[in-house]
């Protein structure tokens, strides 16, 4: 993995150099949003601080109190050199532009969309004749399109979430609470080898089912409900998510069936639209106009979908705002849903690899059939 | 709850005035830490932004896709405005700064400690007249020192975490994974009503026990081990925390007991030195000099405790270079470890609350015996 994660140093230099303001390319950039820690190291970003370059040296700058070795077996130290905080109170940024000035760097490209201003205002201070400018390549856009290894995690992830799934399907029902749902899904997970959960699971029954973001609570699932359940595992940092939304008890009423066809049809269709090339806000309308259709276009939220990756949200978002057109190789969540306040609704969510159409099409990685199943 | 609210930011108003700089106190605050927001409000800070004024008035600024009613059951909507965003992609700390301009203000306090430099940047820009400047008296620590439904929220939540953990002892361990151990300990949490975990649960087993921040791992427990385990409830948002170590199978070897000992003595000095008006220097000294003493003074870590409420590691900070005292009715962690690589080791963390002698010294919440067992 070192290789790999060489490599996307090389590259991220690359384009800063290429991108870089007219006063020419920074001599070195600080990286402190722990997912983009990640990605350029392969190390876990316990308030780390990762100083790529001056004269081509990168450094990941530790906290006095991170324990066990910075660098993942498998790394190596001469790709990456490691540097601990003597101080207990000492900040990594900070030591990180104190460092850069010292080995000769004028301008530092920091991350202006995570430096709080009290860490910048302190780095400024303790390297004065550095000059702090904003990163103008981002690395969550460097992150964007992922490379085989990638897909592969997120595979493996969507497979762990469906067996998780799939199990709780076989058991009863009825009678439990949302909280005790979701944390049997998120044991499930952990069964099957996930690192844990890619972020808190959803699990919403009767009136709550169809909530974007509900915090399972102790009511209990009844004959008639909608259950809406929606998790994903993380597997070597990589996050996956499904949504799927059941009924409990022998058969659907119609206004059940008549909304989970209307959800699950305005999913197809953000499904459909996944070409490369496509504009993100487009796949965005074609999911929304099939709800707005029916008169539900406010019960949905911003973004039908979004990019995932070591982050459960990263770019691209699918929004009407959003900006940008899809590639190959990109993986998102198309994930709309209705909710009736009152009454409950329904959530379908998937994640899938955006692949052109001589490739098969978008690949679908979770796989948990979306019929309306009774249970 | 809401008249604590309305008083809490009447508080701040009131910090803020006094404190000002002298260009004199700011026409408003904005609030954008998630704990202080809940503080402030009584509600969930999802993306939320808080703004203190101008005029008196306090608004809660909520993105486009909140779902639900922003101000919880019980409060009033009389003293707290809620303004939902329009656009999908906007931002809550942006539009506040447009708010406050339109309302008149000029000068608006920041959390420069919270706040990205990008947003700030943003801020900036849609409210050109309105100056930006940092909070002079931080809403952290108007938040040190709890009152009494705080620290009843704290007692239950030890009280939880306590049984939670007294239940998993009387199980079979030998042969169980950290990571199951760690799920389970988080089901019955839940299961005695906790919302949720306050903090990842550390199970720690073999040559990992005794680390501080241990990722548990599907390492077994065995005959012979050191076994130990760090958990926490959050009740009504309050978090607590407790450590303990056991030793699986009938007896503890000699320098299991010795390392044992070495540590309890030390949380024990930790626990002593709680009183008003002690330097949080001081008790972290006492401590560590115990550990000194015996050799381990590298073993521990930046702090041997810390603050808890809304979040589990906030002010004080009990570590050598903490400024400030203890006050009576601030609850905090005494937490020391020492783990000997390749051999594991000992962690014991209680939650306490800084009492005066004349009310009986400081209140011990995580009450689970700090003998030490083997299951």
């Amino acid at each position: 993995m070192s290789e790999v994660h060489v490599a996307r140093r090389g590259l991220l230099r690359e384009r800063c150099a290429a991108t870089a303001a007219h006063e020419g390319p920074p001599d070195a950039v600080l990286v402190t949003g722990p997912a983009n820690i990640r990605y350029l190291t392969g190390c876990p970003p316990l308030g780390t601080a990762l100083l790529i370059g001056p004269h081509g040296v990168d450094t990941l700058l530790a906290p006095a109190s991170a324990e066990g070795p910075l660098v993942q077996p498998g790394g190596s130290e001469d790709e990456l050199r490691t540097s601990r905080l003597d101080s207990p109170d000492g900040d990594t940024a900070v030591a990180a532009a104190d460092l850069a000035a010292s080995a000769g760097a004028r301008r530092l490209a920091v991350e202006e969309h995570h430096l709080t201003v009290a860490r910048h205002r302190a780095m400024s201070s303790v390297a004065a004749g550095l000059r702090l400018t904003g990163l103008t390549s981002p690395v969550e856009a460097q992150r964007v399109i992922k490379d085989d290894e990638e897909i592969s995690a997120l595979r493996v992830a969507a497979e762990i979430t469906d067996q998780a799934l799939g199990e709780l399907l076989e058991s009863i029902l009825v009678g439990r609470t949302e909280r005790h749902l979701a944390l049997e899904l998120e044991r499930r997970l952990i069964d099957h080898g996930a690192e844990g959960s890619a972020f808190p699971t959803c699990v919403a029954t009767g009136r709550n089912s169809g909530l974007g973001r509900h915090r399972p609570t102790d009511r209990r699932v009844e004959e008639g409900d909608f259950l809406s359940v929606r998790l994903g595992a993380q597997y070597h940092g990589y996050r996956c998510q499904i949504g799927r939304t059941f009924v409990i008890g022998s058969a659907p009423d119609d206004w059940q069936v008549e909304l989970y066809d209307l959800v699950f049809a305005a999913q197809r269709a953000g499904r459909e639209a996944l070409t490369p090339g496509m504009a993100c806000s487009d796949v965005d309308r074609a999911t929304r106009q099939v709800l707005k259709g029916a008169g539900h276009a406010e019960a949905l939220g911003a973004a039908t979908g979004h990019g995932v990756g070591l982050e459960i949200g990263e770019d691209p978002r699918l929004s009407p705002g959003a900006m940008g057109k899809l590639d190959a190789c990109v993986p998102v969540t198309i994930e709309p849903g209705v909710h009736l306040p009152g009454q409950g609704g329904v959530r379908i969510d998937d994640t899938l690899v955006v692949r052109h159409a001589a490739d098969g099409g978008p690949e679908l990685l979770t796989i948990t059939t979306k019929e309306l199943l009774a249970l």
